[in-house]
């Protein structure tokens, strides 16, 4: 067992996660006035007026509009592979990352046909994180760098940012993740990831459990519990996400191993992730109990489970509908049309 | 009481729904084959794999592709209207049909995200139907003739067809198509469409019940109870799905209204839609019950009740997604990326 640390590193973090920026609520005030005047039956359009007046809250602007959304994909490698809980080799890491620069992954198809900026966040691959059942994955210096580095995401602009993640072996990080977080039984937590056969789900919740038996006295604090299970692309996720709370840029969660990241966020301040939606329920087991956990409604659920950002960018395609719906659509007044009463 | 006509119009429409075209099995299978070579865990996408397959296995070409999709919106008037069962003035249908033909309507914007062409059908807007509570909706020649003009959605080429709708007080004649095949109350398949009060839901469950009772005699065969209790957008619908069918253009099912109209031909017979998926579940209390009848799995479920096709328009965008994954992704073999198990 493990004694905690004592935090410096982590102290620019707790600042951003303490002093949130509010939504823009005259602009969330803006998207419902006009959507009221629209040539439409009010709330016809659904979870598409939702989405308009989130952009509108958390980009701080009305009408809000989507010109520069950006997909970002943060790839790990994780020692607890170690442990036979991975259905591929961690090789597999490296050339997926490869395979994106070359635009032969599935992110790079979505990313084209809906016209969205793609980054890749390679986070030192060749160094593997320290086996979770046996050590902290990061120091603290390290984790927080890295949460630095996934900062960059909205480095060059960006007005939504769809966060996502690549690496061999991390849908078992993420369950212990939430076993840190949320308790209940690794069971609860672990499912076949990429595709791990019964024996193979055996030693992932076998693994899941011992990490937590390990770092147990250290996990009441959510950074703690990031940087001792967690890994180095839910490290850069989490840095990601709370940048771009802190520059206005709405942000749409990938499957099961991002929404983790998101939660530790949510367990350190329930607001820091209000500026979030999430995209989809993937078919990995645990997302529905993980979204429940941190209070949201997936836009998608179309038995996805992935990751690579997949179903982010492809809701991007939605809150881009949604954009343009709110901004393009005429009022009754403008096109003549009678929004009397029969 | 009425009594059944002779049926001479719909001869055409009877032989195109006894004859109809088998799906391309070998253009699914190619689809099966590529797809277990794409550099993904099996069946990570999800229903994007199935949308893949599907679009093979009608289009009949392997690979699918989306090059000239098109959203076809048909819209009429309905005498039933007078029962007071529409939010709406009926004159709305002909001003929002202008405000299709402007661009200022919800379609347009959905059409101009995804890049989806749009056909507006006007459908003898000035001569509604008769009110189905006291007569046919339609003749049998004008039923037939609007069918074969609905045909001509795919016309100009397609290789997506998005169908939809507009008309007011049309989600009462959805409920009446659907209490006549299904049987049930007419409270079950009545909802608040654009948005009646308690008071106009009661007028609309109480005009389907006096239409059924009226027709009751006539309501066996499926074309008939279109032409009695349907209108001239539904007709054209069946006409345009028809059509598609034995043109190779895969169908995407708006709404309540839209579904209400295929399921005329699923009643007729019951693999004259397979060609068909449902884009969305509409927030009309009654969709979901329709879908299970047809045995359709909706896309989304965004609670979207505008009808225009833009629930089908906003599912064309992840079908123009499903075929780029499946035409643009890599090979494990080309990408170099290992498929062993670990």
């Amino acid at each position: 067992m493990q004694k905690p640390l004592a935090g410096q590193p982590f102290d620019d973090i707790r600042a951003l996660l303490r002093d949130l920026p509010e939504p823009d609520r005259e602009a969330g005030a803006a998207v419902r006035a006009r959507d009221a005047r629209l040539t439409k039956p009010p709330g016809s359009l659904g979870q598409l007026e939702m989405i308009a007046e989130w952009l509108a809250l958390w980009q701080g602007r009305h009408p809000p509009r989507i010109e520069r959304p950006v997909v970002a994909v943060f790839a790990g490698n994780h020692g607890v592979v170690k442990q036979g809980v991975a259905a591929y080799p961690p090789e597999v890491t490296a050339q997926m990352v490869a395979n994106f620069q070359a635009g032969g992954a599935a992110i790079n198809q979505i990313c084209r046909t809906f016209g969205l900026g793609l980054k890749v966040f390679e986070l030192a691959l060749e160094k593997p994180t320290a086996d979770i059942t046996q050590d902290a994955a990061l120091s603290e210096t390290d984790c927080a760098a890295t949460m630095a580095y996934g900062m960059e995401a909205i480095a060059e602009g960006a007005d939504l940012l769809c966060i996502g993640e690549m690496g061999i072996g991390n849908t078992t990080i993420a369950a212990a993740m939430c076993h840190a977080l949320y308790g209940g039984k690794a069971e609860d937590w672990v499912g076949p990831g990429t595709g791990v056969d019964a024996e193979g789900l055996k030693r992932k919740a076998d693994a899941v459990s011992r990490a937590i038996a390990f770092h147990k006295a250290c996990l009441a604090d959510p950074l703690e519990v990031l940087r001792r299970v967690g890994g180095r692309e839910q490290a850069a996720m989490t840095g990601a996400i709370l940048a771009a709370r802190h520059n206005r840029v709405p942000v749409l969660l990938d499957g099961y191993v991002a929404t983790a990241a998101a939660a530790i966020l949510h367990a350190a301040n329930p607001a820091a992730i209000d500026h979030c939606l999430a995209a989809h329920c993937s078919a990995e087991p645990a997302h529905r109990a993980l979204l429940r956990r941190i209070d949201k409604q997936p836009l998608l659920d179309l038995g996805m489970r992935l990751g690579e950002a997949s179903g982010a960018a492809l809701a991007a395609g939605l809150v881009k509908a949604a954009a343009e719906l709110h901004s393009g659509m005429a009022t009754f007044e403008s096109a003549g049309v009678s929004d009397k009463e029969a």
